[in-house]
């Protein structure tokens, strides 16, 4: 009996569980249920590795939300989404939160903002990530459009609460670009960099590099689940240009947003364009690049020896740097678990800084 | 006056100058001089940056040495160098320290260990990292010969005397192959990786791609710098195995040596097998790779569209991840200015985990 008690107090009481992390999530799409799957499958080594013990406290999504300060059970959350289509299913006893309110109350350290991309107003991510910092919460985000529209402002937000924004799974997916031009880089100078940031768009070049026409490489990215109807997103250069505003600003300082992006699209590329380049030993990439502090996205013939010159649905990035020559990063560009992976690093880094 | 007593005191007191970091270097080859280069050039923003102030109190070379606890001269250790063929010559009016008595009695937090690699026996590099560990000082070496042979015994020697060991430089030259692991994976799973280790057998087989025999193409290595009469150690694979077995303890957590490796060199690689290869679309490269915990360095064919099938003096790794896919990490593998900035990352992250 007094096992039992003293469990529940640990439970009840984060001081004498010193590594707890108590996480709420907003949005519970793709990458959310990665997550939470990842949280159950990993519990043990983030513990055992890096000290880490997150909770879900709160969790909601379009139609609904789920709150335990005690924690979350979530097999049964994954379930409620998957059965009901909402995380509102979870206890229908409790009453369902609104937003702003759940992240103004909820007993959560740090909010992470998975809510739909949307490049025009940012939100309801810009909301979301401004009501989080102004209570003091810290934000993981895998949202481009908050940062794209308004990185300057958030991050200056942030460290006004005193707080941490991180964002990792907003660029490159899994693939830890961000942190490779922070952290491996750290001690050398970046001067400029330029990659390939948007998967779907590379896979529709590379299937025209096979011979399909654009329409078919499109229909052919859709068909594979690279590619949807709002693809134009995509195709129109807006996504590449939000990532390389987010690493503009967090890799070499500028205070810019996606106003501040030259920006051309794959739309008008043709086979005959294509077949040219190939027959030279080049491809046609839509490249994103910072040089001399400018930013620019536009379709951009590389040599097949180019280390960037990738092909399929993946990433690359070479940065140049002044002192140990180019590196170059190459990884998938997006996916469930591998984004979901990028938050798990995310959560690892915060705790870690909040612990010097 | 009392300003310029002031300034004197300062130096003479590390107290006053809480990020002073006193450097000891062994040996005074191209690395040795890009460093001290390096540090002349960018010691500002060192200290603005990164809170370091190294101080290079003392330096030995194969012919000589030069101590000063109040720091050398660099401009003027590189004089000495250049002019006389050793830091002997830097203050003649001293007399010359002998290895291990300088190491032991230099007053320096850290060693930076810059002999040249042997593979067969690790000397003198063994005999100084040990000396330095044992006498309670940092180790940062870019010497592959004491970690291929002793990996496992040198770390827990540092881990004992409670110092740091680090060796940033010696796999990937100035790209940091084991920072990306270590830092930028942090938070997922390394399951297995392989890659290009070596640039001088990359370059030779780079050049039999087009048309140039096996000794035309070590030949014009020669002629171009990037290959040595003693280059044996790169064509057998020896370089490549050091580096995997390095990569095999500090990344996977494996206590191995270079014994633990199977190797094969490219010295039986003929024109028609790099013909063949290229017309099925694929290459002929010196892998080394780690796969259920086995190593091996052999000549692998891989496809044109691998991203780690790069070319010329090239480096690239492929980690294979748990949860967030394969990256690919792309850079140049050697040169004395990159490696020397390897160095100070080294540098950097030492001073870090000291802070913690």
């Amino acid at each position: 009996m007094s096992l039992k008690v003293k469990l529940n107090l640990n439970i009840l009481n984060p001081i004498s569980q010193p590594n707890l992390v108590r996480l709420l999530l907003v949005g519970f799409g793709v990458v959310g249920q990665s997550l939470v799957k990842l949280l159950l499958s990993r519990s043990t080594d983030l513990h055992k590795l890096y000290g880490v013990n997150p909770r879900v406290v709160a969790c909601i999504d379009s139609h609904g939300s789920a709150v335990s300060t005690a924690g979350l059970d979530l097999q049964r959350l994954l379930e409620a989404k998957r059965l009901l289509g909402s995380v509102g299913g979870y206890d229908r006893s409790k009453p369902n939160y609104e937003l702003p309110s759940l992240i103004e109350k909820a007993d959560a350290e740090i909010v992470v903002e998975l809510t739909p991309t949307n490049i025009d107003s940012g939100e309801p991510g810009i909301s979301n990530i401004v009501a989080s910092l102004k209570s003091g919460k810290h934000v993981i985000t895998v949202n481009k459009g908050p940062l794209a529209l308004a990185f300057p402002s958030l991050l200056e937000l942030a460290n006004y609460n005193d707080v941490k924004l991180r964002f990792s799974g907003t660029v490159g997916g899994g693939t830890p670009i961000l942190e490779f031009a922070k952290r491996s880089l750290k001690g050398d100078n970046i001067l400029s960099f330029r990659g390939i940031l948007n998967g779907t768009t590379n896979y529709i070049l590379s299937k025209m590099e096979q011979g399909l026409e654009f329409n078919d490489a499109f229909n052919d990215a859709k068909l594979n689940g690279y590619a949807e109807a709002s693809s134009l997103l995509d195709i129109d250069g807006f996504d590449a240009a939000a990532k390389l505003v987010i690493m503009a600003n967090w890799i070499m300082g500028m205070k810019v947003t996606i106003k501040d992006v030259y920006r051309r699209g794959i739309g008008d590329i043709n086979l005959t364009d294509v077949k040219r380049a190939n027959k030279a030993g080049k491809a046609i990439k839509l490249i994103g690049k910072c040089e001399n502090r400018r930013l620019c996205v536009e379709p951009t013939e590389l040599s097949n020896t180019d280390p960037i010159c990738v092909n399929g649905t993946l990433n690359a990035v070479t940065f140049c740097s002044q002192h140990s020559g180019d590196h170059t990063i190459i990884g998938q560009g997006a996916g469930g678990s591998p984004t979901a992976s990028a938050v798990l690093r995310d959560l690892i880094d915060i705790r870690t800084a909040l612990l010097l």
